[in-house]
C-alpha cells in the first residue's frame, strides 16, 4: 500500500463453512477461505492485503470464531467494514461470515497475540448415514461411544508433554511441546457427542490426532492407559486413526484483555 | 409385480437434507427424494415400486422424519432392508437416510394411516449471513424477533379455521379448513427460533405461510391481531411473505398405535 495512505489495523471474527474450501490458507491451487475474504477486501477497498490468521484450519474444517486481523486504508467504521464484507461475500456466493469487526492498534496480531485455542470436535454416533449433518460431524456407525470411558482417557493427557504422536508428520511447529488445558468429551443427546480441546497452541492435526484415538478408547479398543502410552511412545505411529476434517470447529480464539481492545481511532 | 411372488409391505422412517432435491415427490424434470429411495429400492430386489409417503416436501424442504411405506418381494427382514438401502443411498451419493424399518400389514398406509403431522421451522436472527447453517434454516437479519409476540399470534389460529389465507394457490386439497393443534415459537439461544407447528395433516405452503406471518408479527409490523384478522380474510393475499423452504423441516408423523405395529411375517 501507498506510504501516503494512513492504515488502520482492524480485527475480526469470521465463522465459515469449511465444506467448500480448500483450507484456511491461501493455496496455489484451490479456493480458500483467506482468498474469499482478501477478495473481498479488496472488492471494498482496492487494497490487496494479507491477512492474518489466529489459526490455519485444514480442508473441510469449519471454524465457529475464527480471529483474523488485517490493514486497510483508514476512514471506514468497523461496523461498515463488517457490513459491506458480508454483503460482499454473499455476494461471491461465499461460506464465510464476519460475525464482528473493531479497530485495534498496530501492536495487535491475531496469530501471535493469541493466548488461547478452543476446538469442537462433532461426533454422530448412530446406524443411520448422515443427511443434513454431512460433511458437519464425524458419523461413527458402530457401537455405542463411553463418554465416560473418553473422559478417563482424555484426563491422562491433560498438561505440558511432546505430543509427537498426535501431530501431523508434516507438522511445522519446532517444538512438539504443547500444553493441552483442556480435552473433554460431552454427550449431547442419544446420537451426539462433543469433544472439547482447549490450549495456548495446536500442533497440526493435533485435535483431529486426540479425537481418532479418544474414539477408540470410547469403543473399548484401547483402555485410558493405552492412550497414555500411546502418548508416551512419542511416535506418530502409535496414533489412533486421523479423526475426518468436516467434524472440526475452530470455536474460539482469546486474547490479553487489554489487546485487541478498540481503539480511538 | 408378479403374481406369483409373494410381497411384504414395509414401513420406514427417512431423514433427508432437502437441499439437492426438487421435494420429495418424483417429477420429470430434477431429482427428487422419492426417485433416490426407489432407485435404491431397485438396486436391492429389482422391484420398480411406486412408495407413499406421510407428506410431500416442497425443494428445498428437510425431513428428520418423514414416513413412507413400499412393498418388495417378501423374504429380507427389515433390519437387512434398512441397512441395505442405506449403504446404497451412501453409495449413490444420495443425502437420504433410513432411520428404522419395520414390516406391516398391507392395510397400512403411510400417507392415509397418519393421524398427525408436525413440522419444524428453523430461524436464525442475527445480523451475520449463515455460513454452516445456510440452507438449513431462515436468516433473518433485521432486529430481533419477539418470540412472546410470536406466541400471542399464534394462539389465535389454534383450532379449526378455513386456512385459504394460509395456503398455496395451487395447493390440491378439496377443502381448506384444518385444525391446527399445535402452533408455538420457542427461543433456543440468543439467535435461534424454532417454530413448532402440529395438525392431522396441512395445506400446501401452510407452515411457510404460518412461519412468514408469525415472523411479521414477532418483528412487531403485525399486532397478534392483525394475524387474526389475516386469517379471517380466508384470501392470499392476507398472508405474510411465505417463509423460505430451507428453514423448514418435517419433523414427525404420528399414527394410531395398533397402525404400522410390526407383523409376523
Amino acid at each position: 500500500m501507498s506510504d501516503e495512505q494512513p492504515t488502520q489495523r482492524y480485527r475480526a471474527t469470521v465463522e465459515y463453512d469449511g465444506t467448500p474450501y480448500k483450507g484456511f490458507q491461501r493455496q496455489a491451487n484451490g479456493h480458500s477461505v483467506q482468498q474469499a475474504i482478501e477478495e473481498a477486501i479488496y472488492s471494498l477497498c482496492g487494497a490487496d492485503v494479507r491477512l492474518t490468521a489466529a489459526g490455519r484450519t485444514d480442508t473441510g474444517v469449519h471454524a465457529l470464531a475464527q480471529v483474523i486481523h488485517f490493514d486497510i486504508p483508514a476512514g471506514k467504521t468497523p461496523f461498515r467494514v463488517m457490513e459491506a464484507l458480508n454483503a460482499l461475500l454473499v455476494q461471491a456466493n461465499e461460506r464465510v461470515a464476519f460475525l464482528d469487526c473493531e479497530t485495534v492498534g498496530n501492536d495487535f496480531s491475531a496469530r501471535f497475540s493469541a493466548t488461547g485455542r478452543r476446538y469442537l470436535y462433532r461426533i454422530i454416533n448412530r446406524r443411520a448415514p448422515l443427511t443434513v449433518e454431512r460433511e458437519r460431524a464425524w458419523w461413527i456407525r458402530k457401537g455405542l461411544l463411553d463418554v465416560d470411558r473418553m473422559n478417563e482417557g482424555a484426563k491422562r493427557l491433560l498438561g505440558t508433554h511432546d505430543f509427537t504422536t498426535f501431530r501431523a508428520a508434516d507438522c511445522q511447529a519446532k517444538s512438539p511441546i504443547r500444553t493441552l488445558d483442556e480435552l473433554w468429551a460431552e454427550r449431547i443427546d442419544e446420537h451426539e457427542i462433543h469433544i472439547h480441546a482447549a490450549a495456548r497452541s495446536f500442533l497440526h492435526n493435533q485435535v483431529r490426532s486426540l479425537a481418532g484415538s479418544l474414539k477408540l478408547v470410547g469403543d473399548g479398543k484401547w483402555s485410558a492407559d493405552d492412550l497414555k502410552q500411546a502418548l508416551e511412545a512419542m511416535d506418530r505411529k502409535a496414533c489412533g486413526p486421523v479423526a475426518p476434517a468436516h467434524g472440526l470447529y475452530l470455536s474460539a480464539v482469546s486474547y490479553r484483555s487489554a489487546e485487541g481492545a478498540s481503539q480511538p481511532n
